[in-house]
C-alpha cells in the first residue's frame, strides 16, 4: 500500500500537555514514512479540515517538533466545534471526506474529549459508507478527567498538580497571616460536572488540620448550613479555613452556585464566579475576612508545573495512536490502564471509540469522604501518582521558552469554499 | 559587650521569599554567637513581642533553618498590625521595650514594608528615650515593590515572575482557542496603588502582537472608550486580546474600578474583583466571549516559580541586616542598589529608616507606554533582571516539600499580660 498522509486535529479546551501528544503523533509518524507520508494538522482543529486549511508539519524541524513537549496551549489551534449528527448535517461529514480524499489522507487522529470521540466515531463510519475508509484513532485529552474506560486522561495530571501545589502554597500564606488578617481563603477550580480537579486540591494536605479543610464537589449537593458550620469549626480549631470549590458546585436541585447564564458552542453552561458567591456567604453569615482566587485558564496552561507522569502519558497516547493505526486498528482510542498504585505502573491499551463517545466519568463515591468535604484514602491513592514528578520547560530571561512554529499552509486542492 | 539576643519579626502580607530573608538573618546570626546569643522570632510578628510570645529559633536544626529558603508564607506568622504614633499609644512601645529588656534583646530586625519601617524607626527612637537602646534594622519585604530608595524589594521579583509566566502561558491557551471560543482573557493581579506587578505582566510579550495586549495600571486613569477601542482592535488584528489589570486600577477621580468597601487593619481599602467589572464591560459593549482569572494569594505564595535573583536578594538583605547591626549601625535598612542592567549587577547598601517609612514609590512614567496600555523599553530593562533564574524547591510525591518548624515558645518572664 503506498504511503498516505495523516490528519491530526486538536479539539476542545487545550491542556498543558496536548502538544506533547501532538509530538508523540508526529515523531512516531516520522519513523514510519513508508506508511505515513506527512502529518497535516488542522488549523483550529477540525475547522481546518472543513475549510481546507491544513498545516504541513513536515516543514518543522525535528527540534521544533520535540520542543512541542514544552508548549502549553494548542500549537495548531484547537476548536470548540462539534459536528452535528450525520442525519442533521451530512454535508459536513461529506466535506471532511472530500478534503481527506483531495489530500490523500488515510489516517485521522483526533485529540480531544468525549464530544470529539463521538465525532471521530462518526467520521470513521461515514468514511466507510462513502467508500474512502479513513483509519480513525482518538487521542484522549481533557483536564476534566471525565473520559470513561481510561484510568485517567492526559491533561488532568498537570492541572491536578497545579491545583494541589497552589492550594498548599496559598494555605501557607493564609495560615501565617490568619491571626490579624484573612481567615478564609477560597480557590475556585475547573470541573463542570465532575469533581476530579477539586479532588486534586485534597492532595495538598495530609493531616486533618492541613488545608484544604473543605472541598466542594459537583457530586455532593451543597448544603449551606453544614458548609458554614464546617468553616466556623475550622477557623476556631485551626485559626483559618482553606476551601477548594469546583466551578460546578451545585444545589441538590442541580442549580449551579454560580450560573453565568451563557453557553459555549457545545451547549454547555459557561460557569465562573462561584468563589465570590461562597465568599459572600461566609462574610454575611460568619463575618470572617476572606480572599479568593479564580485559577481559570492559569490551571490548564501551567506547563511550568506540569506533572512528569502526565507528560509521559500524553506522549504515550500520541505514539500509541500511530502504532494502533499502523497495526490496522480503527475507531479506537488508546487508554491508560493502571497496573498498580504503588509503585505506580500503567500501560496503554485500546478501547473502541463508541465506548468513550459522549460518556462522562464522575468521581466515584468511594473517593469522597462521608461528610462530603474531602477525599478518602482511596481517592488519594488514585490521584497521588498522577501528579508525580517535575519536568520543567527550558527558561530564557526568566520565562519559559516555547518553539515558534512555521505552521505553513498546505496548498489547497479544492475549488469550492466551505463555510463553518 | 556580652552577647545579647535578637528579635526578628515578619510584618504585613507575606511573600514567596520572606522566609529566605529569615534564613539570612538566622544563619548569619549563628555565625556570630559571641555577639548575638539567640534569635527569637515573634509569633505572628510584632504581636508576639507585645504578648511575650517569642519563638526560640535556636531550637531548630541547621537543616530546618536552611530549608526556610524553600518555604512560602511566614514561617513564624506575620501580622497586619500597625503600632500607632508614640503620642497616641505610648503603652505599646513601652511594652515592647519591657519585653526586649526581660529577654535581653539588644537587636530588633523588622521584616516588612513601609508601614513597618515607620514602626521600626519609632521603636529605635523610643528605646533610646527609655534608656534601653535597641539596635534596630529594617529588612525590606513587599510584593508591591513600592519602597523608596531601594532599587527593588525582595518579594517583588517572584510575584513578577509568576505574573509574567502565567500571562504567557494563559495567552498561549487563549490564542489557540480564540477562533471558536474565548477572545478576551483578563488576569487580575495585586498592586493597590502602584502598578509594578501589573507592569511585570508586560514581560510576557516582546512584539506588539504578543500578549498582554493591554495592561491597566493604577497610575493611568481608566478611560473606558479608549480601552474598549483597543480591545476591539486587538481582537480584529490578532484574533484575541489578553489584559492584565491591577486591582488598583482607577478612574481619574480616584475611584477604584472595584472597591469592595472593606478596609484592612492599616486602613487601606480591601480590593478584589476588578476582573469581572472589566469582563462585563467587554461583554456589554463588544459582545466577545471572555474568561478571567484572579491570581490573588497564588501570586505571592508561588514559591515553586520564585525568581532566583529574588531569592538571592531576599537572603542578602537578611544577611546584611545582621552585618549592619554588628557593625554598630541602627535605624537603617539594607537597600538594593543596581549597578548595571545588563549584565545585571547589584549590591547592598544601607539607608536610614526615616527615608523609607510611610513612603510609596510609584511606577515611573517613563516605564509606561504613551498610550498607557503597556510598558516601555526602559520598563523592560528595569523589570527583566528581577525575574531571572529558577530555583525550584525540592518536591516529594509531586508536591513542594517544606520544613516543619518546632516553633518552641520561649518561657515567659513577665507576669503581666498585654492585650492587643
Amino acid at each position: 500500500m503506498p504511503a498516505m498522509n495523516a490528519f491530526y486535529a486538536q479539539s476542545g479546551g487545550v491542556t498543558a500537555v496536548i502538544n506533547t501528544s501532538a509530538c508523540g503523533v508526529i515523531e512516531t509518524a516520522r519513523k514510519h514514512k513508508s506508511r505515513i507520508a506527512k502529518v497535516y494538522a488542522g488549523r483550529n482543529g477540525i475547522i481546518g479540515a472543513l475549510t481546507e486549511d491544513l498545516i504541513d508539519t513536515s516543514r518543522e524541524s525535528a527540534a521544533t517538533i520535540s520542543a512541542l513537549k514544552n508548549m502549553p496551549g494548542g500549537a495548531f489551534g484547537s476548536a470548540r466545534y462539534k459536528l452535528k449528527g450525520i442525519e442533521e448535517n451530512r454535508a459536513e461529514y461529506e466535506r471532511l471526506i472530500e478534503v481527506f480524499k483531495a489530500h490523500n489522507i488515510g489516517y485521522f487522529f483526533y485529540n480531544g474529549g468525549n464530544d470529539s470521540m463521538d465525532t471521530a466515531h462518526k467520521v470513521s463510519q461515514i468514511s466507510e459508507t462513502l467508500g474512502f475508509p479513513v483509519t480513525t484513532i482518538g487521542i484522549p485529552k481533557t483536564v476534566d478527567n471525565d473520559l470513561p474506560v481510561t484510568d485517567n486522561c492526559p491533561g488532568f495530571g498537570s492541572v491536578a498538580k497545579y491545583v494541589a501545589v497552589s492550594t498548599r502554597e496559598a494555605a501557607m500564606d493564609v495560615m501565617s497571616m490568619a491571626e490579624t488578617s484573612t481567615k478564609v481563603f477560597i480557590l475556585e477550580v475547573m470541573g463542570r460536572h465532575a469533581g476530579w480537579i477539586a479532588a486534586a486540591g485534597g492532595l495538598a494536605g495530609e493531616k486533618p488540620a492541613d488545608a484544604p479543610h473543605i472541598i466542594l464537589f459537583p457530586e455532593v449537593p451543597f448544603r449551606q448550613q453544614a458548609f458554614l458550620d464546617r468553616v466556623k469549626d475550622c477557623v476556631e480549631q485551626y485559626g483559618y479555613c482553606v476551601i477548594v470549590v469546583s466551578e460546578g458546585a451545585q444545589y441538590d436541585d442541580g442549580r449551579f452556585l454560580a450560573e453565568a447564564g451563557t453557553r459555549d458552542a457545545f451547549g454547555h453552561a459557561q460557569l465562573g464566579g462561584v468563589a465570590p458567591v461562597i465568599a459572600q456567604m461566609v462574610r454575611d453569615n460568619l463575618g470572617y475576612k476572606y480572599h479568593y482566587a479564580i485559577a481559570d485558564y492559569l490551571q490548564r496552561s501551567a506547563r511550568h508545573i506540569a506533572s512528569a507522569v502526565d507528560l509521559k502519558q500524553a506522549y504515550a497516547v500520541g505514539r500509541e495512536a500511530v502504532k494502533l493505526a499502523l497495526s490496522g486498528k480503527t475507531a479506537v482510542m488508546p487508554v491508560i490502564t493502571r497496573v498498580s498504585d504503588s509503585p505506580y505502573r500503567w500501560k496503554i491499551e485500546a478501547a473502541p471509540l463508541q465506548k468513550i463517545a459522549n460518556k462522562e466519568k464522575m468521581l466515584p463515591k468511594s473517593y469522597i469522604r462521608k461528610d462530603g468535604f474531602g477525599i478518602t484514602a482511596a481517592g488519594r491513592r488514585y490521584l497521588e501518582p498522577l501528579i508525580a514528578g517535575e519536568d520543567y520547560p527550558p527558561f530564557i530571561k526568566g520565562l519559559p521558552k516555547y518553539p515558534t512554529l512555521k505552521n505553513v499552509r498546505v496548498k489547497a486542492r479544492l475549488n469550492n469554499k466551505f463555510m463553518v
